[in-house]
């Protein structure tokens, strides 16, 4: 058996996560997952030559938030570290933006992840996601029907956008050292080095689908896998390695058969044009990622978009030399001669 | 709402599976679904060109078995069509092969389907597989952990490979136009149209996996997602969409690194050698698929090939210039400086 440390070792050797000399942020909410990273990298941190710094965001929603924030100094205190603590009003930017908790909550704390790491020096951010959050959201997007590129789960490592970054050139990338490590792991880490940690409560009343997810699906899975966890994590593994070449092949696609600025129409009537003969002829499988990128471009993003929309359009570019017009969420895609049109606005359904 | 019949007909269309002028031996067993799918096709035979022959295969396994081929053989009289009925003895095949008895009574369905087809004059063998048994084989196999492969469940269309039809040059190719049905429109269309039918309680038997996924694992997904049935057919289709197109690219690239047959190590040293430099250019999901395809060619088959094994093997190729080789079963996978050996035999796991 291996141990946690081995495993997070593994982890992050097999993903390239961490390089001498870099100042690492590790996000510490103080439940035990984010506490057990923050030990393991204090462990490993003179190996792999790191410095590590905290940051901790308070929410705000809840009246413990303001206990959490003060563990987590103090945590900061008792350890040497750095920590930068921030206080947002999701509540507020629920209103203001018009979004669910869990999205405002979401955009805050990744802006937030970037600004601090930006003031930390650091271009990295550590976060505590488990095989056991992996294996909750690859199931949770198999019910939502989110197709391959949702099975790929959580990332091990991403960059933050610049649109995530609230427009920082240079966003933060973000690492997942214990994403192949079992709560199970966790929480026998926790108790036998006697690592402090508060409940965190939050958890359990945000996400109500991964909670049904984690209490109720998972245990009944294991009745047919008992590794289900771990197969749900490997499958999101082949899923990811598939989607990164299969984007890539889009990105390209996509960038020629966009080859001049001019072939994007102005902003009042903004919208992009596509050669039709030359993405018909490319295999599905691109050409479906290519329309979407097409689309995000256009509307700014993909909500509401289903890969049944995708699969809508490549069902009409098979009719013939006819003309078609497809309205999705705030984009309308067309066929005119010899060319599939994409514009904001005017979507129906 | 479609109809049955108008769903049918997408489904053909979608995946180009009738051909005017052709013959299509119809795989009828006798229960509901297969019944569904003969009346489908005689009512749409003329609109397509099409002409249709029965094909029955008696398994021996049961003692209803036979009344179940009379019944078939009747129905074609009353039809009007011709039919080949066979009796194979699976368990026979199941002792003399080692296989289990689903792997020996598959192995039979297509030999039959095969010698059937040949002696039918027929191209095509249209099977009655429904949504329904898409979405069971989409969740058994995601359960065993078999990857976005895996995921792509039942192809609509296929051809039967020559190994799998005993050696023939030309196998036919199976359609399955009842792919994106469920269960519940046939069993309406049946009731609707009076069509008869027999019983058929070998699938409730055989399969004990599949069966419980169907009496308690989907209607317990539904209790998440409704149409959890339609979701998983279509991430089965877009999972298809994208092996199809990896598994292109990876047989161009297994091509080019096997240029010459030379390269092939005789029998009695059955092996393969790999270009260990050009394979570790390629991005992981093609790699990875070449790997695959150079241990089917070396054991046979995958069985036992986990995609744990083809991870470790990309693992191993990321550690510098050292020696190593890795026992799967039935293949030993090895670097030698600038080769990657595979030899038949001295599997240990």
């Amino acid at each position: 058996m291996m141990t946690i440390r081995e495993k997070t070792k593994r982890t992050i050797e097999r993903y390239n996560m961490l390089y001498s000399g870099e100042t690492v942020l590790v996000g510490v909410s103080g439940g035990p997952d984010s506490m057990a990273l923050l030990y393991l990298l204090m462990d490993i941190r003179n190996e792999y030559g790191i410095a590590l710094k905290l940051a901790h965001l308070n929410h705000g929603f809840r009246k413990e938030a303001a206990d959490e924030a003060e563990f987590v100094r103090k945590t900061a205190v008792s350890l040497g570290l750095p920590v930068i603590i921030s206080s947002i009003d999701v509540p507020a930017i629920k209103e203001t933006d018009g979004l669910s908790a869990q999205e405002a909550a979401r955009k805050a704390r990744y802006a937030f992840f970037a600004e601090a790491a930006e003031e930390a020096g650091a271009s990295m951010v550590a976060l505590a996601h488990t095989a056991d959050d992996q294996a909750e959201t690859v199931l949770m997007r198999l019910l939502r029907g989110s197709g391959p590129l949702g099975l790929s789960g959580i990332p091990p490592v991403r960059k933050i956008s610049s649109q995530e970054s609230g427009g920082r050139r240079q966003g933060p990338i973000i690492i997942r050292p214990l994403i192949e490590c079992s709560r199970k792991e966790i929480e026998k880490y926790i108790s036998e080095r006697n690592i402090p940690f508060v409940t965190d409560s939050s958890n359990l009343k945000m996400d109500y689908m991964r909670n049904r997810v984690r209490m109720e699906l998972l245990p009944f899975l294991e009745g047919y896998n008992p590794n289900i966890k771990e197969t749900l994590v490997r499958t999101a593994d082949v899923a990811r390695r598939d989607n990164e070449f299969l984007d890539m092949e889009a990105e390209s696609a996509y960038q020629s058969l966009i080859p001049h600025p001019s072939s994007f129409i102005p902003t009042d009537n903004s919208g992009i044009t596509l050669d039709f003969k030359v993405l018909k002829k490319l295999p599905e499988a691109v050409s479906s990622r290519v329309i979407r990128k097409a689309i995000k471009a256009v509307k700014g993003d993909l909500k509401r978009v289903s890969f049944q929309h995708i699969s809508d359009i490549l069902s009409l570019m098979d009719y013939g030399e006819g003309k078609w017009s497809l309205h999705l969420p705030d984009v309308t895609v067309s066929r005119e001669h010899d060319k599939l049109l994409l514009k904001r606005g005017e979507g129906r359904r």
